[in-house]
């Protein structure tokens, strides 16, 4: 018998015929004799027919009164999961955040959980019940409702399955698990078995959008295994947890992300503190901007390049205007039809010649590199947008990640290997 | 400055216009030194789409589940009149009935409330906040959510009104007032500017919808004034209060209830325990029944006459047939043309004659009766269907009821009579 936690995305719950699909999924646990809790989100649309709601009678609302009214929608979920579960002729108990003992930070809209105070939960699962908990929710030690910011819902499960001390925290999406590479983008690109915490953030925060950062990095810090699955499907998933430094592959997936613009402030005077002075404006300005590099240019000044969200260059530029006159800067550049291709793997610590390999494989193809930043297990880079399926699908088969190559030139764990000959059989 | 609780219907918060009128009212409240409390129902029909999900997953969804999915309509109506209240430039802060305090009894779909935990209301209220309470809800001392049944949002608002010592609870819906008879079947109805407690309760149970009975049962237990009004305007409404003894109106009202037939079970043994075996059967059927008449027929043997809802004649039917088969008993009759009539006035208590009145206008006017049944303040006469206009008006006039007559034979009230004249100046 094991204690499961499993997360359901609104897509999952959009119709009742899905929704009574996730109720036989829980109820086919628990005859196999697992306890079960489930954490919910909000059934298909309805989070942005609350906002439109909101916004009807209040172009800002505050933000206390919108989490009260966002909560609303997880609450509706939980409660129908649990209709269903009992329509199949099993006890269910839904709980609000509140019920489930999810105490949060008093930070409204974007709080962090503080506290599971499990016991409510433990204690139906003691009387064979399964718990639907609606996720994305939390309570102050006040007694106000708080919603914990954006993938909430799997932070919910994380965290829920750290609090119960759950054997898996199964979250369940419309995608199969972990790949590669983004399939519609590689046909080639096969579903990862295992992936280590470490991979996953980069993979994530460097554009893969299967799981949410904070939900991974609550797992990394309380040790939760994840396992990311299709809800519509009985295909296994990946599992995302601690990798042991032997069993690294070095390079685990590629990711890429064609939704920013990179901008160049040409003849930037080398003088010290004007970098400081630009992007403290820009900061000023709450953008975010994400890869930074200086190149070095002639005659004492220099080029800074950055990368910057599409949706916000009308909000960057009076900015720059700006703070440009006041340097006495000539011009800026933007590029708006380029991608960023992140290689991630953990492999990279210990396996030197991965960024050479990948430079190389992008010459050969023709693809030239505008911009390289790199972390511990990461290198990325930026190129023209229109050559993003050429780069992706080099990248995949020069790093031995197609999936009819697959043992050639990645070095897989015992555990990976173990899994893929099960998957064979 | 008062302390006024507030309680506004689905209507009008059916459209984001409504909800900000709703939230210009309290504003205006606040702005003359007001503490104001507002209980809200669900918005429009939204009540009706969350039982149609429930069903859509589960035809008997457990009780328990319903009133934590039910209660989502009753808070996003607090938060959504929350935001409006904020949008108008004074601050709100909406409450569950967690959060308002309102600990109820362990009943699922019809809970009593048992306590208020006014705390965290007043300290809202002495920070200068307006409090939107949702309606209907309320939690168990195990912290599991309840719904109080049909008419919720009425007791919370009498409810609260109790709890926090209000000076007076404001119940808006979508009718000026309790008025002498339904305007629309009597164009000469005026609205009363007063009620007891105890008249509005007949009147409610003899088929007047304008006010819930448990809310007028809880006001008259706590002695909660009652200020019953029309959210579309700012007209007076009515007040439902107790009364003293001297100021009471021989007839204050006149209801009808046209959704009732009328059953006569003919030749009835003249036999102890006949009327018991009939009258059990339909009870443990679960069949409400009303008006209950036995008259004297010839030759050992009665008539008895009781009327039930239309609606249950299809499940009444076979009861009776398997009853009077068993105690030799030749035939009922149905009538489903029948009307019920009830003439309310807390002065009939000290006023003989007002039945014989009652019956003299009605055959005046060739209307035959063919029940009739009494309390201590009302009677009731059961017509035929096709001439409840014509009774209703001939009553109306009868007892001085009709507005150009006003002061002819009905005894007002010094406190109705100084209303009267303020609002004709």
């Amino acid at each position: 018998m094991s204690l499961i936690v499993t997360k359901f995305g609104g897509t999952s719950l959009a119709t009742p015929e899905r929704v009574l699909g996730v109720a036989q999924r829980l109820v086919d646990y628990h005859q196999a004799g697992h306890q079960v809790v489930a954490v919910v989100s909000a059934m298909g649309k309805s989070t942005d027919d609350l906002l439109r709601l909101a916004n009807s009678v209040n172009p800002n609302p505050p933000a206390r009164e919108l989490d009260q009214l966002m909560a609303t929608g997880e609450m509706v979920s939980m409660s129908i999961v649990a209709m269903a579960v009992e329509a199949l002729g099993v006890q269910a108990v839904s709980m609000t955040g509140r019920q489930a003992g999810i105490v949060t930070t008093e930070v409204f809209n974007k709080a962090k959980i503080a506290e599971i105070q499990a016991d409510r939960i433990l204690s139906e699962l003691a009387s064979g019940h399964i718990v639907i908990v609606a996720g994305f929710q939390g309570i102050t030690r006040t007694g106000d409702i708080t919603t914990l910011g954006r993938g909430g819902s799997d932070t919910t499960a994380v965290a829920l399955a750290a609090g119960v001390g759950a054997d898996v925290c199964e979250i369940y999406t419309d995608v199969d698990g972990v790949y590669t590479c983004d399939p519609r983008m590689v046909p080639a690109a096969r579903k990862l078995d295992a992936i280590s915490y470490e991979e996953m953030l980069e993979l994530a925060a460097a554009g893969a959008g299967v799981l949410q950062m904070r939900s991974v990095e609550f797992a990394r810090n309380y040790g939760v295994v994840i396992h990311c699955r299709s809800a519509f499907n009985d295909n296994p998933g990946t599992l995302v947890k601690e990798a042991s430094a032997m069993e690294q592959a070095i390079v685990s997936g590629i990711a890429f992300d064609k939704s920013e613009s990179k901008v160049t402030i040409r003849d930037v005077p080398d003088r010290v503190g004007i970098a400081a002075e630009v992007f403290g404006a820009i900061a000023a300005a709450n953008i975010n901007i994400d890869m930074i590099v200086q190149n070095i240019s002639e005659g004492g000044s220099t080029d800074i390049s950055f990368t910057v969200p599409a949706g916000e260059l009308a909000r960057l530029r009076p900015v720059l205007d700006s703070a440009i006159a006041n340097l006495g800067i000539r011009e800026y550049l933007v590029d708006e039809s380029i991608a960023k291709i992140s290689v991630v793997g953990a492999g990279m610590r210990s396996n030197p010649g991965v960024a050479a390999r990948m430079f190389k494989t992008l010459a050969d193809n023709n693809v030239n590199i505008g911009m390289i930043s790199t972390s511990a297990i990461r290198i990325s880079v930026v190129i023209d947008g229109a050559q993003i399926e050429t780069a992706l699908a080099a990248l995949h088969t020069a790093f031995g990640l197609d999936s009819d190559n697959l043992f050639e030139e990645t070095q897989l764990s015992g555990e990976e290997l173990a899994a893929k000959a099960a998957k064979g059989r």
